[in-house]
């Protein structure tokens, strides 16, 4: 089907957990770029939590998602055809592809991938969104000193794994929250974190939390919400932050867990804070300097976990709530290997 | 019983909200100062939220007080006997008297009031540890800028009157939360709050909060928690922040109210954090100067709500977390006024 356009679309707003019966496979045709326009192919596209927020009736801070309309994703493809300056074919570029095989966009709307900072790879991992995510979660809303305790949850995922390297990099002690043996053993063994904590494995979280951080938490990553945050909040020490980049467990929950200890952020004098990675989009450049320089250095690594076929991507959505996916979840999409 | 020291310890530790039960009342020789000590005959003596907390089995952030031990409280005294340098008999003076009528202290620990500053009503209130609380609460913490809308809850209480007034001062729109018509009435017409809002009187806070900040909150200066917590957070405008001084809603419940609204702190880019206002103590003259200079406008003022006698300071423990009272609660110790 290389001369369709390969896509996938939003048939229904899902209760619970999204998965493929939420989306409609179509192949519509390629449309030809019109000037100022590029054709791409796209490559590897982006599986994120927030998607899940992107289908909701009110996603708060972005525009949803319309029924019928092609699924949002960011991801990195080829140009095949160009009719926008500083675009050639062959180019690899990043851009808002959507679930399909060959968006036709606006070329100031795709960036073309400086290769000198880091492959096409790590475009979509630590150089791309996940990366950026990271960075100024850890930095700076976390503001990590050299020393600090740093606690991170959903450390396995694709944010996850580079914040914990982030604060290693800083000097921090760097503890995980990940579910199961294996995910752990890849934050300690294979990405150097100091420790890790199998939720899945802990009859009381707070208290392997203590175990594990016996000076308190002074930076708590926080990708997952609920319970976790609760055992979190009751390690933190005096002046300890809290970062809430995002609540995996309570997206689709039927029913919200209630956080009980936020009294204990008065006496701790603790801040608790979200954050939206786009509001730092004047210092992405400062951010890649540093991060393609830890690439270099091999400091900071990432696992991409990849789904073969762009028909899976909505399956991919449900391993990311189940928490399959070890690393960044990432759909490969097989028209550009054909 | 001039010749007496007339005090009230603790009996017990409260389950639940704190009452005269917990509490014994005797009369103990008073002790004569020692060099560097003074005698002082209590005058007016603060009931606050935080000593719930404090005679809990872990008070966390300060020591707790033990069975049997004088009642650990602030007030304004009048020195009527002194050994120590630069304090004189007739000095009226703020220290932590305790529930009891004739403490004697360590001079060091006395502070003689700066009548310049106000007046020893003044120094129960503005410019004790209730009006620092809220100075450095709604500023320090909180941020206000001008035009911005302040939400305040508890906002008939010590710290919620002044901490309303401090931010209609800086130019804030101001929205209390309080329990009652008259509270509501005390607010505008007294107080100069743009607007108030009677939680008794609510169906749905979130709602009524809609209604009053139509275009959301900047800044909530939360004494209550639970679920006015919640609501509030849900109209909080992008950039919010949330100062959390206290939660006289948790403080004895039974069973802790859980927050379900922490996720929209990361759309709404919003901010939430503890403090304790002693950790501004090297700041205390500064907002002492600023607060004198408001009180003296007239653009700052405070209701005191006096309870008559020491051996009814329990019994205001009670009224407080009952939210009885309306202003600032203190008890007028009969000594004073034989």
């Amino acid at each position: 089907m290389r001369n369709a356009n390969h896509r996938l679309t939003l048939r229904s707003r899902p209760v619970g957990l999204a998965g493929p019966e939420n989306f409609a496979e179509d192949f519509a045709p390629i449309r030809a770029p019109e000037p100022g326009e590029v054709l791409v192919e796209s490559m590897l596209i982006s599986i994120d939590p927030a998607m899940r927020v992107w289908i909701s009736e009110n996603p708060g801070y972005v525009p949803r998602i319309e029924i019928g309309e092609v699924m949002r994703a960011g991801g990195i493809g080829r140009v095949i055809e160009s009719r926008a300056d500083g675009l050639a074919v062959g180019d690899l570029v990043q851009a808002r592809l959507g679930w399909q095989s060959h968006p036709t966009l606006p070329g100031s709307e795709v960036q073309k991938l400086d290769l000198s900072l880091g492959s096409a790879d790590d475009w979509v991992g630590p150089l791309g969104m996940t990366g950026l995510t990271a960075y100024f979660g850890m930095r700076d809303v976390g503001r990590i000193r050299p020393g600090e305790t740093v606690l991170v949850s959903g450390a396995g995922g694709g944010v996850g794994q580079l914040a914990g390297q982030i604060a290693g990099i800083e000097a921090c002690r760097v503890v995980g929250i990940a579910g199961g043996p294996e995910k752990c053993a890849f934050l300690t063994n294979e990405l150097g974190f100091d420790a890790a904590i199998d939720y899945k494995a802990a009859s009381d979280l707070t208290a392997d939390i203590a175990r594990a951080c016996p000076d308190g938490v002074d930076v708590f990553y926080d990708n997952v919400g609920g319970p976790t945050l609760d055992a979190a909040i009751a390690n933190l020490r005096i002046g300890g932050r809290v970062v809430i980049c995002g609540r995996i467990s309570q997206t689709a929950a039927s029913e919200l867990y209630g956080i009980r200890n936020l009294g204990q952020l008065i006496g701790k004098r603790a801040r608790m804070e979200g954050f939206v990675v786009f509001d730092y989009h004047d210092r992405y450049a400062e951010a890649r300097t540093w991060i393609s320089a830890h690439l270099r250095e091999g400091r900071l690594r990432q696992r991409l976990h990849v789904i073969e076929g762009l028909e899976r991507a909505a399956e991919g959505l449900s391993m990311l709530f189940r928490g399959e996916n070890t690393g960044k979840l990432v759909v490969s999409v097989n028209s550009c290997r054909d």
